[in-house]
């Protein structure tokens, strides 16, 4: 089975919703949070993440457009490390408009209030419990400028299967359009 | 509750034991994989992590040695992104040689063996399925040469908690030997 095939079927577990995405920041040090995998861009091995433009993961990547996700399946006891680049899809993208604008259209109300609410990352007060109480009146039918879709294309993958002893190791790379496997030790 | 506290209180759920650890490489892209959590140096704050000398990530730490830790508890719904810095405790290490000693002794004769094992990350042959076989009849009491302790020393600290809502985001940081906390906007 190809590698696109193998995510595409684990990613129907509801538990593999959660990936780790690692970005650098401007001072080339690590970092690494837990993100929303939302779908595949249709036909293509694409990787959708929603994220607001003012978090800290926007400027890492200004800075390197490269990433690294690590997707472990703890159904299948695999996991995936997808090394990739990103293309960020803000208000400004006309030609993916209808991709961010479907993608709007999935979420929470209380998923989209957050777009509209304060800085991610700003300091508050310890005892501050009120700052999304402002948006709680709008519909949210027009998309927040804040928000925006990381496409994240993979170009090469890392797959570890646990399940066998020894642990089977699959490295694929992308080259002219198709991926070429190579089995390593574990 | 303070910041070793809630860590110390979450890695005793079962679930809690992968962990996500990034590094950067010697090119300053970003890379992520999960590892198992050890446990705490005693009376520290210290992640015991193990791996294998001629690993990737010990090539990267020999790069930069400053990594972050993804732990996300499932069960708690809390993340906390951990930024340290690593030392490497390997067979030259005579002052933590207790401690590479007694990690050795926990572990199973079958994750001993890897040690003994190919070049993690070596190519192998596609239908290779024997590459542990030679070392099967060891009992492994001698400490392998290739056995490392990852001892990650946190400097801050971002805990998410998503229980509340709007979420709860406190950012701690680690100065003169205390832990200093601000809350931020999640």
């Amino acid at each position: 089975m190809n590698i696109q095939s193998l995510l595409e079927l684990n990613s129907l577990f509801p538990e593999s919703k959660y990936v780790q995405l690692a970005t650098v920041d401007k001072n080339n040090q690590p970092s690494v949070r837990t993100v929303v995998f939302r779908e595949f861009v249709q036909s293509t091995s694409d990787i959708i993440i929603h994220t607001d433009i003012r978090s800290e993961k926007m400027r890492h990547l200004s800075h390197c457009r490269n990433v690294q996700i690590c997707w472990y399946f703890s159904q299948s006891r695999e996991q995936f490390r997808i090394s990739g680049d990103v293309e960020m899809v803000d208000s400004n993208n006309e030609s993916l408009r209808h991709l961010r604008v479907a993608q709007w259209q999935k979420l929470s109300k209380a998923a989209k209030s957050a777009y509209f609410a304060g800085h991610p990352g700003a300091a508050l007060p310890l005892d501050d419990v009120n700052q999304h109480s402002v948006h709680t009146q709008n519909d949210f039918s027009e998309v927040s400028n804040k928000f925006v879709l990381l496409l994240v294309r993979p170009h090469q993958v890392d797959h570890l299967d646990l399940n066998t002893n020894p642990h089977t190791r699959i490295a694929s790379k992308l080259e002219n359009n198709f991926w070429q496997e190579k089995r390593l030790n574990p």
